[in-house]
């Protein structure tokens, strides 16, 4: 693992490896904030926040404005990116920011020629964290969110392994990408056409046809001027869902928020304490 | 004056605006910050907030997480550009950082082919603040701050314009100009080099050659872990000046950090405090 950079900032640190994972078979950065009292050994939980379309691990790193409360909480947070890299690693062949590099939808990928490095899920679901645990002060506590296609991820990541994660969170995410453009372009791509493969990568889909037995909570924010919202993000199918089996789901309809980070930026605070509190 | 970007934050408003600068003879873009009490035309203080080399008004709106506590203490922040843009604009010859576009030192340039557009003291000086006055719910009241390059901006033009502004602060300023490859680059690419003409644009000859009558008060933080502490930075001229005269300036050395965003992002809470006890 080599250290790409390190900053300090609110007592705490922010630092950027890069790594040869052996789920994506290319070179991963991801980023860690460590907050202060990790200098001194202490262990903490960890939230993993999955980033949107066109984003790396620097995006909420530098725009989310999350390090002053994740410090207070004593909270570290693990930024992936957002797909495989690298010049062996196939983009979308029109070069499009929603399908290929920057757009890895948290999915293992089973379409030549993207099944070979887009394995998002393995990497995000068990990978990553074994490097997080084998390398930093954290406890076995984690949590996971993400933005808009991160959001897609952390519900689906989350709702399919309930025992990993004590809570899940997201803002504006894609709730039902098999029926929106975003999702329907990256399935086919990844997954190829039989929808039957799709269903284990729709927040929707797993809610409504999953069991569980010790649901852990679920945060959503969606600001109502988010330009995505009735085409893409449609978060009312998952709510609908939710409210059919009785699933622990909290929604904050926002007014006037977009789907940039000062809408992130916001409401983080928010999600932190959420976390932190069923840590 | 052309709306260029408008996003909900914080319960505030984030904007950009466009609009044709007669100090700069060409299209300047700047944003603002305005809190959550000015959506009912309520008026409040104004932070001018200059940035760095490379920078543009996005910097700072995107990084230095300042939103929450400006809000909550009722202060709007305006960030210009750091220099005149656009296809006539004159750049480094050499198309380097530190010189010409996004290096414009908020002076006014005297050597052709800069004199034209380059005349950035003006306008933050007098033709920015008009036009906040005019088209925003602002009172007289303004602070002035900046980092690197625009701490130096933040510097000389709040020692030279007492008057119009009730503090001062700067986060790993240029301090001494005239004797550091930066400045002596710039000054002289700018103004020529008869160094008499470099005084007025020097914090730390300003600090060593004028009265205050009524000294307004500076707050300075630097990282001591910032790569350019010791070749361009030397805020230890500037605190020995200021000794000299018995300047209220406050210098706070901090451990460990750098000269990113994230070391901002760290203390911006409280050079926003700083500001507000002095309005």
């Amino acid at each position: 693992m080599e250290l790409v950079a390190s900053n300090k900032v609110v007592g705490g640190w922010h630092k950027r490896y890069r790594h040869a994972s052996t789920t994506t078979q290319c070179d991963m950065t991801f980023a860690v904030f460590l907050p202060e009292i990790t200098n001194t050994g202490q262990k903490v939980p960890v939230l993993y926040w999955l980033s949107g379309l066109t984003c790396t691990d620097e995006n909420f790193m530098q725009k989310a404005g999350a390090f002053k409360v994740a410090n207070e909480l004593g909270i570290a947070i693990v930024a992936p990116d957002t797909s495989p890299r690298g010049d062996n690693v196939p983009d979308d062949p029109k070069g499009d920011y929603d399908f290929g590099l920057g757009a890895g939808f948290y999915l293992n990928a089973t379409m030549p020629p993207f099944d070979k490095h887009y394995q998002m899920y393995d990497y995000v679901v068990t990978e990553l964290p074994q490097l997080i645990k084998s390398h930093f002060p954290v406890t076995q506590q984690q949590a996971i969110s993400g933005h808009s296609m991160g959001g897609h991820g952390a519900l689906t990541i989350g709702l399919r392994n309930i025992e990993q994660y004590s809570s899940i969170s997201a803002f504006s995410p894609i709730v039902h990408p098999q029926q929106c453009p975003w999702g329907i372009k990256a399935f086919t791509g990844y997954l190829g056409i039989d929808t039957k493969t799709w269903q284990k990568y729709d927040a929707t889909a797993l809610m409504s046809t999953n069991e569980f037995e010790q649901p852990i909570p679920i945060l959503i924010d969606q600001g109502d001027a988010d330009g995505f919202l009735d085409e893409q993000l449609q978060p009312w199918h998952l709510q609908k869902a939710a409210e059919h089996i009785n699933y622990p789901l909290t929604f904050n309809m926002r007014e006037g928020y977009d789907h940039s980070y000062f809408f992130i930026s916001s409401f983080i605070d928010e999600h932190l304490r959420f976390h932190a509190s069923h840590f």
